[in-house]
Order: structure tokens, then C-alpha cells, then sequence
């Protein structure tokens, strides 16, 4: 279970609203490679890993993965903070507004809803890592496109730090990898000599 | 930002294995009424409530849905214990075996992945304050289908303990509508009376 | 069965074409809480009613909700009338004419297809009543959205007609789930004194 | 607008109830092709015909599957009356049952909750018409499809009334397209002699 | 199986970039009516067809559509070369940046990923091909609405030797219609006379 | 441009039929973690790949999935010789028969169709070959679950054939993955030193 703690796990700041710029951002909110798709993804694989570490680790980063989702949300409200109706219009977001007003809500960028069709769990300990540092890798590059559409510093600076923290995750899931793959060795091979 | 705390909210028990309930009971896991929509729905929603009062009351329910995730995923795995290809073919569950093998996922008793378009933000709090409390009764009922299904009596108490909890939540939100409703008074009125 | 009427239940107008907005109001048409989906959750949860009134009355209200599908229809016609692909792209709506031309279609104002997912029928009759409840304030608060992002005063004097008729519907609902609650006293306790 | 008129447009029986074949028959109720999908896109294009005949068969024909979704409805009654979760278990469909309990639900016969990507709206009414052929002509598959797979001649006799009316739209929306295509000639030609 | 060759069926030119369009254009990639749609329906449809001659012009125009695919890709890329996040973001596309940057992607042309419930396979060589009749005329239909919405006369020429290839293959299905209806005759009627 | 030779890749071959197997290994047709999933993900992900060989080995394998599809396929129809649908039935696969007969769909082993939320394309080429690395041990896995699911040896002799392809196919992809990030090397580097 989980207790909650009334601070974000870094401070979200923008330099001013910016209704276009959220639209994007949303992604990482609702989107295929965001936040929520990350911890979901995680919190669900840990009940397969074959080592407590592993379990510990996914455990870990799924829910710092959270941390991020609130992060993310903050910086959504910021960025939306006293647009009115025509506003949204005017930055392509009228959908939102339409149909959300001022609430959130678990979309990508053009508005389809999430879902968990764009995680995967195998119950195999090799390929859900994989899986993993492949998710990592799509948050990164997500990431990198949102930076380069703003011109905000203080935007910027809240998604490189949530950026490292991907980067971060994903060294620790090689690692994890390569320890789950030598703790299970000899009882799964998967480089084509033997198979049950 | 959230800290997990390595245990159950409450002991998960079983009598023995019995793949075909677990089939159904994954509903509460990623099915439209269970526990993933209801947490994701509450901690969304949050953001756009007008009194500190109701932000709190999401964020702790929401955070508790969590915790039920979590025991439902227990309950998956003890009614699973053991189980092979052959039983999970044999309850009628193989495609949960095939494609995700030992592995949870986030889909309903049919297999069908959970989706953000089962649950709502309209960003207007008393609608979505009324839209928890409908939650709750869905949940609600779901648990008594559930309970209906099977004769474990252990699986039956673990079921009834999280019954139990969607009622509560049912009379909290009820309070926290008339608090907010108090505090709206004037502002926003929905009866027929006037609109912006 | 049905008999069609030529004629709609209220008149639509509008001042002038405004393909913008009729971008938003398309929600209402096949959108998470438009009309669709309150027809097809009342015409579906009236078989599990309890009392021949309740059968009615979902009846009588997913019917009406059929007239307001032929509404926004109308008013998306009317917002769009003469409009050629050049208006649809200026309006952000360009997705709508190369996929659809001058043809309607069932989505929310992002172009997300209508889903079945929307809606819920639990076959317990206070769940389906509150839950209803809580689709017509989504679908209120939805009007209440369109209404603030236009300024044509006959467009909001057909937004404000459908809006009353969901205050209404939402008004018959909480009769109608006192009504069963009532007959079923005894029968099906929801609040948490005893459980099958 | 529509009126209801309470009563269906054929009678409904069965023999016997049978859960295993309730579970198939859903499809007509909320799958590809059954009838939520032949009315929604009927209704739906009839807006875009050219000739005022061309919208009343469109209207006329969708009015008349909502009320073969009535009648499969009370086909599904009867197939599951009397049947308890055990039941339901035995036939397959015991997700049904731990979501939806005694109440219907827009799904094909895996439980896939309806989606308005089933059907199509081109705009154009020579494409329209022909989709609304093969519409016709999926719908009379199914039907075959489910008559040979029960053995109850009561619920045949059903089923082949609700065939026999598909083969009756397939002649009158050819009968309709001939008429369009009269209409529409040397406006638009589709036969690749010259194009806008 | 298939082999590649390195070239386009017909060269791909534009007169210069136009994200906009280019937005729109996607949807004959991966939106419902486009290529994609087009190939996995004849090419999952081909196994089911009576004869060999109509397994092979599924099989013909399904391979054909493929190279459609690469043709709607090269069209795209051309549309968007030299793009920058903003020209993405000005053209209404800045989710496609977002989520994808310089990658393509399977959606409509409002960034719903493709689904197979846009196509159908109902394994009645009746039906099948009556819908890969509506199919062409729904691509058809779908490339005059993008050359109407676009200036640019080498796009045009591209699209209208697209556009042509429907209209052929709409004929080729006629005439495999025809054949397969002989084929069957006294086997199986579908014109009301008698049913199984 | 593609060329379709008319044989399979390698054998299929079946001791008996066995719809229950069949129902099982569809998922490697149109589940999430198929041949189709497979093939459309390099086929899409190849354009904004940097070298040459990367866009070609990405063609190659692309190519080479679509050829697994046909093997798939051959195999459930292998599966299904003979069935009818009181056999569906009793296999649980009674929805495929009611909506497919003797059809192919793109499902998974749940009848979910597929779906391009399965698959990713960042348009980042470190991602994407990550990505296809983790999809190939997901098909992997997948291919373990079914060879552990049958008794059969010749559907297991298949089924190998098919997992030994994707182990190669793993490992290709990581060369590649080397290749490129060579090529890119201080162009674009993604272990935290710097970013645009």
C-alpha cells in the first residue's frame, strides 16, 4: 500500500501559461509513452519478477513514476492557468475545454483517451525488462520533443529533470536485467540453443 | 509524491486455488468498475475541486484504491497458485495464459484491456462528485456478483472486506457533495434556475 | 418499436455558420456524455428494472434522448452550412471533412469514435439509477461548457433547451431511484448492514 | 423524434433457455454487425443523402433495426431466464454475469463493447449506400451463422424473421442506390471517366 | 510470402511541403478508409474465398495496397520535409510532432490509431466481397475529398493515380462478385428463397 | 513495392486439429504481441531510420513477419479442418464462429482486435530499435506460452521454427542498434551529458 506525501517530488515551474504548449505535454499525462502508461506498466510486471530485488526495483521506480504524473499535472495547470474558453480555442485545445473545462483528463496529445493497450506484461522476467528499457527509451525521446517545442526556460527545466530520471530508470533496468538474467541461468535460455 | 509501505491494506486468503474465479474476479483489477478506474479517476479529479477538503478526500480515497489493487492482484495470484496451461485452458482463461503467462494484466473478466474511457472528468465538481458516488456503487455491485460466484469462504471475506470499503466511500463522497454544494452556494447554481 | 416523427422536438437555430464550434458541439453528439451516450444507457439498463414505472420512465427518457441526437445534429448542420475544406481546416476541423465530407459522424470534439465503453449497466437497479444521475450532470455540465464558448444567442437558446431537459431527466432520476429504493426495502441492502 | 409503442415488431420465443447460445446472440445486440451497428449508421447518413426519398428509407430502415435490437434483446431474456451465476459459468459467460449481473450490455459475442469504428460515413451517398449493402449482407452472415449453430426451432423461426428482413434493406438500399445514381448523373461520375 | 523491390509503384511528387496536408493525408495511411484497412482486409479475407481465382485478386490487390502504404508514406514525407516543431504546431499537428517527431505513424488524420474494427471478415465470399466493394468506394471517396482540399497539382497527380487504382480494383470486385455468385449457384442462395 | 510468392516460409503442419490450440495461437496473428504487430511496426518505423542498412534490415524483417502471418494463419486453419460449430463451441471459441465462421480475424486470444497501440514509432531511431528488441522477445515469450500449451509435435515443430526467427531477428536488431548509435555517435547522445 501506499501512504501519501503532500509535495511534489520536484518543483514544476513555467515562466507563463501557454495553452499551446500544453496540448503537447499532455502526453506525458495520458499519452502511450507518458507517465501514467510507465507506472501502470511497472507496478503490474514486479508480481512476475523471479528475484526480490527486481520486485523492490520495479516497485520503486512505479511508484516515483506517480511522482511524475503529479508532476506533470502541475505543469499542465500552469501552463493553463486563467485560460478561458476561447483561449483553448485559440491553441487547438477547444476539445478539452469542451468536454473538461479546467479538469484533467488521461489523453494523449490529440485527445485519445489511455489505455492499457500500449503496455505489455509477459510474466517472463527477460522480456518484461526489455520491455522496460524499451518503455524508457520512449519516454526520453518524448521528452526530447517537448523540450524542443518550448521556448520556456523553466518549462524546459522540469522536463530535463524528468527526462534524467528516465534515463536514470533505464540504467537501473540493464542492471536489473543482467542480474535476473544470471540469477536464472541455465533455467531459461533465450539465445535459440535449447527450449522446453 | 507517494512512499509504498510493504503491505497489505488487508490479509488476502484463500481456501484453495480456483482459476475460473480468478478469471472473473480480474475485473476489479482492469475492469470498467474496479479498482485501477476508481483510483484513477479520484487522483485526476482532484485538481479541479474547489475546497482543500474535497482535494484531500480524492487524494486519500484514490490512494487507497491502490491498496485494493494491490489485493486484488493478491487474490489473482492465490487463486492461480500452482495452476499450468492445461488449468488455465480448462477454466476458460488461456488466452490470459498465453499471452501473458504467469503475468497480470489490466483487462476485465472477458480479457478486454482497461481504457481511460471508462471513467470521467468534467472538471465541474459537483458532477464529478456525483459521478464517484455512481462509481461506488458500480464497484459495489460488482463485488456482489463476485461474491455471488463463488463458496470460498475466505475468498468471500476478502471480497466483503472491499465491499465494505466502496460503501464507505459511497457515504463520504455523499458528505463531500453537500460540503461542496455548501461552499458552491450562489455561485453555480444547476437546479434551472439561472446559467451563465 | 419506435415511429418516427418528422419533426424535431425543438427548433434549432443559429445566427451564423460557425465551423469552430460546431467542432465542440459534436461531443454532444457522439462524445463520452452526449446524447448517444444517454440513449443507449437508458434503452439498454431498462431491462433490469425492478418496476414497470422504472422501465417507463428509462424508456420514455432514452427515447427523448434519441430527439436530442437529432438536434445537435441539426445545429452541426446549421454551424457548418456552406462550409468548404478550406473553413474545415481554418477551423482545426479539417479531419472531419477529408474522412467525412459534408456526413456527419459519432465522436467526441477530438475525433475519438462513440464506445460502449462510455456507459455502464450493472443489472442492479440503484447502481444504474445513480449512475444515471451522474451521466445527465456530465451531459449538464457539457451544455454548460458549449454555452460559455459561443456568443451566437440562438445557438445557446438551443444549447439552454437541451441543458433544462438533462436538469429534468436528472430531477426524474432521483424520484425514480427513491421510488425502487423503496420497493425494494428489505430485499437488497446497500449500506452495508447485511450481504448475500 | 421518435415515439415508442410498446410492443415488439415480431415475437420473440424459445424453446428452452440456453446461456451458451445467449453468449452468441449478443453479437447481433452489440458487435460488428448486429443491429446497434445498422441503426447508429443508417440514422447517421441519412443527413448527407441527396433525395428526399434516398433519407426516409434511411430513416425508415433505422428505425426499424432499433427495433430488432429490441428484439434481440428480449431473444437474450429468454435464452439466459432463470439462469444464476453458476450458469453463466458453465456457459462460457461468466464475465458477463460478474459485470453486468442480469442487465444487457453493447458487446459482441467476446464481450468487445460496441465502437462507432464499426460502421462509416463518407458523405458521399454512392459509398454510403453501397457500405450500407454490405452492411446488409454482414448482418444476414451473422444470422446464418447463429441459426446453425442452435438446434431450438423457436429461436430459429427469430432469427430467420430478423434474416429475412436484412435481405429485404439489401434489395431496397440497391434499389436506392440505382435511384441516387440516377439522380446524381453526370454530377458525379465514379467510374474513372473524370474526376473534380 | 513477399519479396521487397526497392521502388514505388508510381513516383510520389509534391510542389512543396505542406504540413497541413499532410495532416489530412495520414488518414489514407492509417485512418479508417486507407490503405492499410484496404490491405488486411483482402489479405485475411483471401482464405476463406470458394475459389482460386478470387483468392487470387485478394491476394493481387492486397499486395497492392502495400505498395499504396509506401506511396501514402512517401507523400507524407515529402509534405513534411524541413519541418520543425513549429511548423508541426502551426499546422494543428503538434501531437503528431510530440508523440512521433520525424516518425510516421498509424493513425487518422485526428490521431486515432488504426484499429481492425474498421474492417470485417465474415467468411461468406458473398458478403466479404460486397464489402471490399464498399471498401474501394470508401477509399474512393476519401481521395476526392483530399484532392478537393488541396492546390497542389503534383499531390493532386499522385492522389488521382491512387484514386484510379480504387476505382479498378472496385471493378475487379464486381466482376469477382459475379464469378463467385456462379460459382456458388444452388449452393448457397441468399436472395430470401431458402436458408439452412 | 511488393511481390507475393505463393508458398509459406517453411511447412506448417498439424498432427489433428484442435480449435482449442487454434484459439490460443490466433493471438500471434492479431494479438499485441504478433506477426502483425511485428510486421507493421518495422515496415512504419524503417523512414526515420538513419543508415541504410538500418532502414533496410528493418524492411527485410518487416517483410519477413508478413510471411510469419501467412504461417499463422495456415496453422489455425490446420487447426479448424473440419470444425463446426458445435465444435467452436465446445473449444470456447463459439464468438469467432458466430462472427467469423471460417474466417480469419485480427484478434487476440480474447477475440480483442488489433490494434496500432500495440506497436511505437518515436522517430528516434536509439528508441525504436530498442523497442523492436523488447517486441522481440515479446514474441518470444509468446512463442514459449503456445509450444508449452499443445502436445502436438508437429504444431510444436512449427511454432519453433517461428521462435527461433524472432531469437535471430533479436539479435539482429541489436547489431543494428550498435550500428546506428555508432553512426549517431556525438550527434545525439542520450546517457544524461548534455541534450538539445
Amino acid at each position: 500500500m501506499w501512504q501519501y506525501e503532500k509535495r511534489l517530488e520536484y518543483p514544476v515551474q513555467v515562466t507563463c501559461p501557454d495553452v499551446k504548449f500544453a496540448k503537447l505535454v499532455i502526453t506525458q499525462y495520458g499519452g502511450p509513452d507518458g507517465e501514467l502508461s510507465a507506472s501502470l506498466r511497472y507496478l503490474n510486471q514486479r508480481y512476475s519478477m523471479p528475484t526480490k530485488e527486481a520486485k523492490a526495483i520495479l516497485t520503486d521506480i512505479g511508484t516515483e513514476e506517480m511522482a511524475h504524473m503529479e508532476m506533470i499535472a502541475a505543469l499542465v495547470y500552469k501552463l493553463t492557468e486563467g485560460a478561458d474558453p476561447k483561449d483553448f480555442e485559440a491553441a487547438g485545445w477547444g476539445g478539452q475545454w469542451a468536454q473538461h473545462d479546467s479538469g484533467l483528463f488521461w489523453t494523449d496529445a490529440n485527445g485519445v483517451p489511455w489505455t492499457a493497450k500500449y503496455i505489455a506484461c509477459l510474466g517472463d522476467p527477460i522480456t518484461d525488462l526489455t520491455e522496460d528499457m524499451a518503455a524508457e527509451q520512449k519516454a526520453r525521446a518524448t521528452y526530447e520533443h517537448l523540450i524542443a517545442a518550448t521556448e520556456d526556460p523553466l518549462a524546459k527545466a522540469t522536463l530535463r529533470f524528468l527526462w534524467q530520471r528516465e534515463v536514470v530508470h533505464f540504467q537501473r533496468f540493464g542492471e536489473t536485467l543482467n542480474a535476473v538474467q544470471e540469477h536464472l541461468c541455465g533455467k531459461h535460455m533465450w539465445m535459440g540453443q535449447e527450449m522446453k
